[in-house]
């Protein structure tokens, strides 16, 4: 099932995706479960929002042997976890806006966990139960600014520096997805989610350890290799096999 | 004026610090102003919340030369940003639970800003006018996995981690208020806001020119020297002369 949120008269709302229509939800399906309002509404009739207001967005670094080698670095022992803003988040359809401050920004396609219950302390073998679903995030980086700083949080939550979506999918198999980012249509990425250091169950485990985790929260699962810088009037997909394509285009 | 947040009948609810009592407030401050409602209440009586529930909890590194150099580290050329998880939020008098992959957590006092009114690019000299006012934090780090991991998030982010109040202060002079901690009435660090490397204007407008600070948000900004290990039973005490003391026990 996939689960989009948009504007319908001035209110944010939840709907669940039907060929070329959207079936309207009745509250928010994270805490109130699935329930059909009355309407339906065509899909290319909205302006689709941020699936999903996370409480906050954990990102895992260096989780592709080969991006963790493009940018000079070693893959970890496990896990590495790191934080971006909620302030940046931005929706399917939305601009990624260029700061001043950095010369060289660049786009990063990664597949994202969406909790669906709390999570403190959880096994591998329990994670499926406590994930609503998997969407699509940009993780995009001020690429400069992530090596002069040394802590990543800053070069990674500029505003708009966030795009999520176009939706949540409730059933995909992130065992062996495709994931492909292009630029104005040429290939930037191109790779599959088996190629993870770290997969799933032990990401999602491995972050429970360290805090807990609440409906909503999502994980981005780390960038495959192949990024590429992005300028000014770009048009940018992110496309993972099973989910769909995050389109933004560049301010 | 000081402003606490607290449970009274099964909800949380804001008031003003007067002697012994609280006022109670209608709503949020932050959102509706001052607005008393009729009832007063013994401080005494109620355990406090956070008194903010921030959308982002932005932190400042290294921004006082003796800290910087007692962890090894160089002062930055201009503010050093990394993101604490809003899942750490503690309140004054709550445990800090050391969390078992770490064999040493330390206390860091430091001035917390808390965000009025949405702030993006602006300058020094406007600074004030988008501040509520001033609380303390505990930025409790398991310095092991800080060093170990290279990102700060991780290390940072464990649950009861950000230790936040009593209160809000709205007439704080940061200018050189002395800054102080102890562990069982011991003393472990003291020093001014005047020893900061970037004052508090200076802070707020680079954070704000590298992300949308909403109201509510709050800025940690920094720790000086004499950072200290805590142990289980450790009574821990973060004072900042003209808002209070911030206390907190260790599980």
């Amino acid at each position: 099932m996939r689960i989009a949120r948009f504007w319908l008269n001035d209110e944010a709302r939840f709907g669940m995706v039907d060929g070329p229509e959207l079936r309207v939800l009745e509250g928010n399906p994270l805490i109130d479960g699935i329930q059909f309002a009355h309407d339906r509404i065509a899909l290319k009739d909205v302006a689709l929002l941020p699936p999903v207001t996370p409480g906050k967005i954990v990102c895992i670094g260096k989780n592709y042997a080969e991006h963790a080698a493009e940018i000079g670095e070693a893959v970890p022992d496990e896990p590495l976890m790191f934080l971006k803003a909620n302030s940046s988040l931005n929706r399917h359809g939305g601009a990624i806006v260029l700061p001043p401050q950095s010369t060289q920004v660049d786009l990063e396609c990664e597949l994202v966990v969406v909790i669906g219950a709390t999570a403190k302390n959880i096994e591998p073998d329990e994670v499926a139960d406590h994930i609503f679903g998997f969407t699509i995030a940009n993780d995009v980086t001020a690429r400069d600014l992530q090596f002069e700083d040394g802590q990543w949080a800053r070069s990674k939550s500029f505003d708009t520096f966030c795009p999520l979506g176009p939706w949540i999918e409730t059933d995909f198999d992130w065992e062996s997805a495709q994931l492909s980012s292009r630029i104005n249509g040429e290939s930037a990425q191109s790779s599959y989610t088996s190629e993870m250091v770290f997969d799933v169950p032990t990401i999602v485990s491995h972050v429970s350890k360290n805090m807990t985790l609440y409906p909503g929260d999502v994980i981005l699962t780390g960038s495959p290799a192949g990024i590429a810088t992005i300028v000014s009037g770009d048009l940018v997909e992110c496309e993972i096999e099973g989910i769909g394509t995050l389109i933004s285009h560049v301010e």
